[in-house]
């Protein structure tokens, strides 16, 4: 699959497609967990199941992004962590994010959310202080770069409905399975 | 509260709130209703759980249709109707509907969509067949007429999921508890 012409903006991507209102997606999400918290119970399953359910959407929603970006393959996961911070978190939330802290081999960086949708309205009652509430996000992340040959572990690392003072997940490339193609681009 | 200005329409306040992706939402609502599938067993529990986070979802959403519509007061259900249908689902899902088949006394209606951003890629398996894949939808309304002094009740009449040609809800106003103003609009 070659590039066909520069990736499009997260913003020019965000403006041209469906969408649904916003508040009605964040108490969409507030039912889940609610729900969740009813039916499991313990909180750690409830992070688990919310982790699950985003990989499910994750491991579809990377058709999306590629369909709709432009983007066809990054160089390396510098870039990719680039691509889904300014252009993937613009596409699907609106929102856009900065990554920071990378390590020295640059396989481990964190992703910062300035806005975060899912939590507006929200506050945590204190039986649920062991609660990822936004664990669907580290989901869809790992989900969608296991779908472009990327293992990696994604958790939260700050998160304001814990007391902090942003959204941090820390996103670790544990292994990176190289694609195969029958020829190369410019042949 | 006396009206400010007239109705803003549908596309005006879709155009200027926030939004997030339809297919994120799309894959959003799918995992409740898997998750559902998977605890509850029962398609008819399904079906109720669906309606019940609707009711909820309904009750908060009004005040943000409220809020942003610029709506203060419908004369009557017909006016109530036609706001849902062409305000409402504007607002929310970004999609139009129109209202059809009032009975004689004008308190029951139909209200058909003409997209449904709810069941893209949705297929159901033979194991769901009595399921109201969208019965959020008509928890929805029922909760945020509730808000509104209207008690209804709403069901699916049509639902292209399970074979029909489009999808239309019926809603039938049962009771009309009459808000007491403590003055008139015009004093």
């Amino acid at each position: 699959m070659a590039p066909v012409g520069p990736p499009r903006s997260g913003d020019a991507i965000f403006s041209s497609i469906d969408r649904v209102n916003a508040e009605l997606f964040t108490l969409t999400y507030g039912a889940i967990v609610r729900q969740l918290l009813t039916d499991l119970e313990e909180v750690e399953e409830v992070n688990k199941q919310l982790d699950q359910m985003g990989y499910n959407i994750g491991i579809r929603l990377i058709d999306e992004f590629l369909a709709k970006s432009g983007v066809s393959r990054c160089v390396d996961f510098r870039e990719t962590a680039e691509m889904i911070a300014k252009v993937g978190f613009k596409m699907f939330l609106g929102v856009t994010a900065s990554v920071t802290s990378w390590d020295a081999d640059g396989t481990c960086c964190s992703i910062v959310l300035e806005d975060n949708p899912l939590v507006d309205f929200v506050e945590l009652p204190d039986t649920c202080q062991g609660l990822y509430y936004c664990n669907v996000l580290s989901g869809v992340i790992r989900g969608a770069l296991e779908m472009v040959s990327m293992k990696t572990e994604v958790t939260w690392t700050r998160d304001v409905l814990r007391g902090d003072d942003a959204y941090e997940l820390q996103v670790k490339l544990l292994k990176q399975v190289a694609e195969e193609y029958p020829y190369k681009d410019d042949e």
